[in-house]
């Protein structure tokens, strides 16, 4: 039988600051990606967090990032490989502790924004998360994205890796993510974007930006969980993955 | 047999900041409380302590603070005991994840500055503290103030804990430090410091401010890592009590 | 003839954080209190509503606040009078330099939230503030709590003062705030919080929460401007005044 | 008659965490580039170094830095322009505060680590650097490295400059410094350091690290003072340039 798990990126408020629709999204996904405090997210809202991932049975991941809160790390900075392996180590091990103490397991991890970005293709960087990774837990799962520099040291070293795509982005012809600002970068046709990962799903197979039909594999789709748009597209898809006979679970 | 525990303030270096001589003091001392990165402390620090810790068999221990870099957690900060709580999850979870990495097993957990002195009083901020740690590790010892309040909440919730004195600080008639800045708060005198703890350890008793004879049980001393004069008295400390045929051992 | 000011908080957004109506309130007030980067708000916040303010002809005071952006600046520090003279100076430079690039002139200057109210109490504190205005720019207006330590620390030295009410606020015979906690503590009823407002202004007089006539001479009302239920209130403190005759000028 | 400015990046030390020698320093050199907050020093360092600037008489310059404690402003971050020029405007803002409140007058800026290195090949960043110091104060001299970028979009805009150069650096044949990591790109021989500066000052010209002689017009020479080591070179260099004739003046 078919199946796909979806994730979200979560727990992004900091302070008084309120982000995302938490409470809203968490029932209707399969892994929730946590913030770990570095480039959102803070040590209450991981609390708050952890505890409603336990309340639905969603499978928690923690989601670290580059140390930039004023750019929600999306901005690039060039750390050092040994740099990365600790930043990494250390957000784990904080959300671990809010699972623990929430009676759940930590279960996967995803880099955010521009560190994952970064990763995706630097092969030192890839290779520093993926050690970050294993060295604190070997059964944890990385979730990187499809194709990418990440899976690829996460295989090499022996780390379980996922692989994720995205339903509003479209791919080049090599499976990766063609860069925001082109033209025809989003998929904004709603019903085309759920098509299409019904298709990755069933048949492993994706039509890219130059209208050529590639492979692509999919273990996640990334949905996102910011407004109440974004909610009814998740239900959506849904819906279509339903029909299509597709279960969705976790990792 | 007689036995003592010596704990020591370490792994405070930030960036390009150095702070204490980690190198050098490890080796002398049987626990080790590390920065977690709020008061001090980076991701790349608790790694290399972590490691240093390893390299010398010495127990270590999470020192969580206030998230106040500048005030080097030394300034009382208002923060509810749910955010207390949560803020000692997440930073003993943090460096839980560099022992883990490193081979080794986090044996205690010692609140740092303002945090450990307010806890020290407030019943309401000691029992977040206590809790914080018990839903992570129950099997984890919190080191506190010998006589304070942390230590009568580990015990009522039933979290392992244990008693530190301090070589260099005068006691009151109750048991509890004076103030640093009221005269006679500081020993001065290296060899009268010494000989009171030594006291301390084989007969429970110290002589007071006000010249009582009080009881104390002492599980740790606290001694000091960060100048050469500091580390010449941790070796007097240490020929003392091993003269007066006292292990040092950790917790 | 009569006048009051309006003033309200903005410039609280910070990075992805959105915070505030600042677009929608900034017309219908007479000053900005604009936070400055440490308790909220950062530098491009800063220069967004200076922008703001200059194309709206609103009169722009500096908003500083703890070094605490995690707690918005509303947990109790406690830092030196010496250390919060700096933090002042420091936070009123920065927000001075984008009124300068905007072509505005900085007018006054409001603390925030903990500062704000231990300020109002603690006049080593309080002198520290004026001290760290005063040596800045002695021309520059402390925008405080009417009644307050600020104001009277403010007068001592000599530098320029203005009292400001709270529409929704109870008051205790002294003239102080009602603390948030306590029953009564909040007006609830609209037309009766524009009513004590107005009654402020031309009559110098509030009814006390035990019931007296307590004497109170506000020169600015503070007013929210965080969601569209307060601008609608603002909407009718602007009517309500307007038709008492009663002009809203800046101070 | 001949002169040039001798600077020194000051300022560094943040709460509890002790850098560079500045009493020492401050009284050998003509310009301190003081550090504003992001990358090193805090508000209460400012104040003080402030100050010390104002005991010595030494022109004072802000020295501002991507927001990146952790990394002492060394790591590339990718910042927009537009928000390059609200950080630096935010920067001098605050230490002008500081030179207000000390009654002396800030004289220039000089971009600090990765912002200064990346700000000296990128016209845009080079641009919003300039264009936040111009439109602070137009009369403020932007300090850079000779023959870059920030030089020439300051000459563009009609912001003062001035030139720096590095004693123990070597240079590629147009003039660009040959960067840390290669052979030969640091001048460890002091002597030869010296002489180098003197004939940059006398002769307009320095030996390429490939043998060429190139021209370079020194404005400045940038000094470190973290040292007794580096303290004893800025006072060989002095000796060096008195011999010469050369009065150490500031820009």
């Amino acid at each position: 039988m078919y199946q796909i798990d979806l994730n979200c990126d979560l727990g992004e408020s900091y302070g008084a600051y309120r982000l995302g629709m938490d409470e809203d999204i968490i029932p209707l996904i399969s892994s929730a990606n946590v913030a770990c405090g570095f480039h959102a997210g803070d040590f209450n809202t991981m609390a708050k967090t952890a505890r409603l991932c336990e309340e639905s049975g969603v499978s928690i991941g923690a989601h670290p990032g580059f140390p930039d809160l004023q750019g929600f790390g999306r901005r690039n900075m060039s750390l050092s490989p040994a740099e990365v392996q600790n930043l990494i180590t250390y957000q784990i091990g904080a959300l671990d502790a809010f699972c623990r103490s929430a009676g759940i397991r930590l279960r996967h991890v995803k880099p955010h924004g521009a560190l994952y970005n970064m990763a995706a293709k630097d092969p030192a960087l890839a290779e520093a998360i993926c050690r970050g990774i294993y060295s604190f837990d070997p059964s944890l799962i990385l979730l990187g994205l499809s194709g990418s520099e990440m899976l690829r040291q996460a295989k090499r070293i022996g780390l379980p890796c996922a692989a994720e795509v995205f339903a509003d982005r479209a791919y080049e012809d090599d499976g990766t993510l063609v860069p925001r600002g082109r033209p025809g970068a989003m998929i904004t046709d709603e019903d085309a974007a759920v098509r299409r990962v019904v298709r990755m799903i069933l048949e492993h197979r994706v039509t890219s930006i130059n209208g050529r039909d590639i492979e692509i594999c999919p273990d996640s789709v990334c949905v996102h969980g910011d407004s109440g748009k974004a909610l009814l597209f998740v239900k959506k898809i849904r819906s279509a993955l339903e029909e299509a006979g597709i279960a969705i679970r976790p990792l």
